[in-house]
């Protein structure tokens, strides 16, 4: 398969591991580059000097291109970002944030820079600013999220139609069929998240992991829309949040219910009740924790055996 | 093209027109059958009478299948069976209420039964009740939504592997983009509601059918949580609710700003500050007042194009 997206970043599969917090380190992306996809290390639950080490340890574990994911907002980013230039990174995906105040930088030391979108006025403004490519994340996705509330079936078609460079569709896919549903929409690749923070190199606490594989439909919901919106797995934590939102609570209480910390020890130190656990609506329909190869080997078929019977849709 | 949505009621194409209330009467039913899709008549606001009268106007005005859809609560639901029978219609949608109840009692009188429902566990009960077909409505669709706000992406293949019985996908679909992805996605067919609203044979008043054209990204939420979810357009009526939702009001409260009748005054009567405007996320890419005939043209010509561009995302 070759398109605008395995031309850009110089991989197999249009299929690119979302760079997570907790759950992304040099073991999950350099798995995935290494299986033929593009893979991202988390940079937003990293310190600069861990992150350099993780990017040294995917160099020395995958040959295969593979990239950074930087929220803008990251209080140290002029150290992040020296380090992915001294470290030769040849892949940058930013979000969170302005795309016009780093992306020049970034390509003028060489680097491919695609930023994070929810909404066709921010993806109008990364063309501007000259990005590579554009992902557009759908309502469904885990984590932090867009106030527009605009689904991947909704997001994709209005972002094709509004930009040129190319797209790369996130939230809710995590197979074949999704990955040749959102590149009917118009995405030229696919970002996958959950199904990566369930995955055996994932950094995820196990604990965590077992629970993602457990979610059924409705267990996560977009939440803390006062705060970010941001997609959140039922839990004790989760019912707080809901009691607080029921009631009406002010932008003070919910920062003080939120506290500090909460992603960490929820995602990685696997605090199950009441830790802040991220993740996408489509974590009801994955069921084991598999290898990353696996993963992607399996979105693969699945793509290959649903463009075949979209095929046999023909008129007689 | 064939398949078995296009077998079960015997149409051209796989394209169902939402039974939405206010905006599908017998012009717009009618209009829809005799382009080859599925016209529905939206009994949920019609009284016994009118449902009647515009059975026989729509008999009279197409040769084709067609259908009504029923919303089970309805307070008049006896009656409304009983002329659905009288007037040999030959396909329900029912809604809103037990599959259990009617659908043995309508296909004993040869009518093809199809329920709508919004998660897997009503998908089994549908199944179970021995429905024709299943509507699976996600998170984007308009007016009335499910509680867990699956959206259509991540419905649509957990709800085609739980059941064996014909799939339509509904909410965010008005093109045949959406179609296709929808068709890769796991379903036999599509329910189109929010372009038809805006049709020229919609009954829905002049003023909404140009709100929806000029609706953009964000413009629809999802509303009205505490009593039933809604996805409503934003006007002045929607940014009271907006701001009883911020202040977490309680139900009585919310029935008190909802009253009665706000439906009817804003689709049908045109009261577009105060009336309850109901439509779906995909009115953003809404853009003109056009036939039933020329939306199920431009869906099916887009429908074969996407499928022909996806062919050619093949391996080398």
């Amino acid at each position: 398969m070759t398109n605008r997206i395995t031309e850009l970043f110089n991989i197999k599969y249009p299929i690119i591991q979302g760079g997570m917090v907790w759950c992304s380190g040099w073991e999950l992306a350099s798995a995935v580059s290494n299986a033929g996809g593009l893979g991202l290390l988390g940079a937003g639950s990293m310190h600069p000097e861990v992150l350099q080490d993780h990017i040294r340890k995917t160099k020395r574990n995958t040959q295969m291109p593979f990239g950074v994911n930087v929220p803008l907002l990251y209080p140290e980013i002029d150290r992040i970002m020296q380090i992915l230039i001294e470290e030769k990174v040849p892949i940058v995906f930013t979000s969170a944030g302005n795309p016009k105040t780093w992306t020049k930088h970034l390509q003028d030391n060489g680097i491919i820079v695609a930023h994070v979108i929810a909404n066709t006025k921010f993806a109008l403004k990364c063309q501007k600013a000259g990005v590579d490519a554009i992902v557009a994340e759908g309502f469904e996705a885990g984590g932090h999220n867009g106030r527009e509330e605009t689904t991947t079936m909704c997001l994709i078609p209005q972002i094709s139609e509004a930009i040129t460079v190319p797209l790369i569709a996130a939230g809710g896919i995590a197979s074949g069929k999704a990955m040749a549903a959102a590149m009917a929409l118009g995405a030229d690749g696919v970002q996958v998240g959950s199904r990566f923070a369930a995955s055996k190199e994932s950094s995820g606490h196990e604990a965590f992991k077992q629970m993602i594989v457990e979610a059924k439909e409705g267990d996560t919901k977009l939440s803390l829309k006062k705060l970010v919106p941001t997609r959140l797995l039922n839990n004790e934590f989760y019912q707080k949040v809901r009691d607080y939102e029921i009631k009406g609570a002010s932008v003070e209480e919910f920062k003080e219910l939120l506290g500090r910390g909460r992603a960490k020890n929820g995602m990685f130190m696997g605090d199950l009740a009441e830790g802040e656990l991220e993740i996408g609506q489509v974590s009801a329909m994955i069921n084991k924790v598999e290898t990353a190869k696996e993963i992607i080997d399996d979105m693969i078929s699945d793509f290959i055996s649903t463009v075949a019977s979209i095929k046999t849709l023909s008129f007689k």
